[in-house]
């Protein structure tokens, strides 16, 4: 119990390493992407989750205008694409999952896209939204939800390596710090706007 | 994309591993303390957290009469005791907290029971909630943060060993499942009454 004061600016850093999804939705006749690590089931009957998104994301207004959007969960070998699309704005693009290589395909509960290299997915109906001080709490009630060979009764973490966001570095550059459960590292170098999260 | 259908009564085990946090409650004369996975980060500034929790379990009841409540992080040392308090209902003991062996310090600014032997803590007070399904989320506002030598700017890895839940087991007994980074696994037997998450 030798502890010092935590800046409060960074109190969020202390919930690290998580396991961010990727929330994807398409409104307008544009497909956007982005990485979100403030996240959380909420409810099992009916199963709800929760996903903070700051409103200036493009990813929210088109939320709201889809009224559904995707969860996807990449593994670590996706580490790269995943840190990519966290420092894009999807303002920029038609399609921002195949700007960084993943291909969309079509959920059938929802219509909305997924990214068809996941391990797992989730299709969400847009249920309720609550503004929480910079961030708007979205809850999705989950239509439909699918996974790969590596998931039965709980991830098979034996053959599912997750993926888990550890932070930024700034040795060379600002890089994103990815982990594994494997003793792994994989650095992303961060190109653009994105802030140190 | 070789996907099958995941029962809805599972998609919350889609976001395993996490890292669990303690939440520490006093109240009337009671020290109450549950790990709970369903937690994010929710504001920069300010600065507010949630924890979804079912209202049914004593650490609800005490957050509402206190208003205010502590968030404890246990590194990958302490999986016995956080699983143990995970199986042990508050309902039953005075200092839930001294049953598992933690000891209980009261926090300055919310004058709240937290763990000594936590790498991290957060004084929160009682901010707002919100129904959603099974459980409510509940929202505080972070007061005070204090961490150990191993958080800076963020978490040092290299010597922070973060305490992840992953899920449980039915091989000889039911037990919870507990992960590292270093690929280090502890599993802890459930005693009673705890569902399996």
């Amino acid at each position: 119990m030798a502890w010092k004061k935590v800046n409060p600016a960074r109190i969020h850093r202390l919930f690290y390493p998580q396991v961010p999804v990727v929330i994807t939705v398409g409104f307008n006749g544009r497909i956007g992407g982005m990485p979100a690590i403030w996240h959380t089931p909420l409810s099992f009957k009916p199963p709800l989750i929760g996903v903070a998104i700051a409103p200036e994301h493009a990813t929210h207004e088109m939320i709201m205008g889809a009224k559904a959007f995707g969860v996807n969960w990449l593994d670590f070998s996706y580490a790269k694409q995943v840190g990519e699309l966290g420092d894009l704005s999807g303002k920029d693009f038609v399609n921002k999952l195949a700007i960084v290589g993943f291909d969309a395909i079509n959920g059938e509960a929802s219509g909305q896209p997924l990214i068809s290299e996941a391990s797992a997915v989730l299709e969400c109906h847009y249920s309720d939204r609550y503004r929480v001080g910079t961030h708007q709490l979205i809850v999705g009630r989950v239509m439909a939800a699918k996974a790969n060979d590596n998931f039965k009764e709980y991830w098979n973490l034996a053959r599912y390596n997750p993926l888990l966001y550890a932070g930024t570095e700034s040795r060379k550059r600002k890089s994103w710090i990815f982990k594994s459960l494997r003793d792994e590292t994989v650095t992303v170098p961060l190109r653009g706007h994105a802030r140190r999260n």
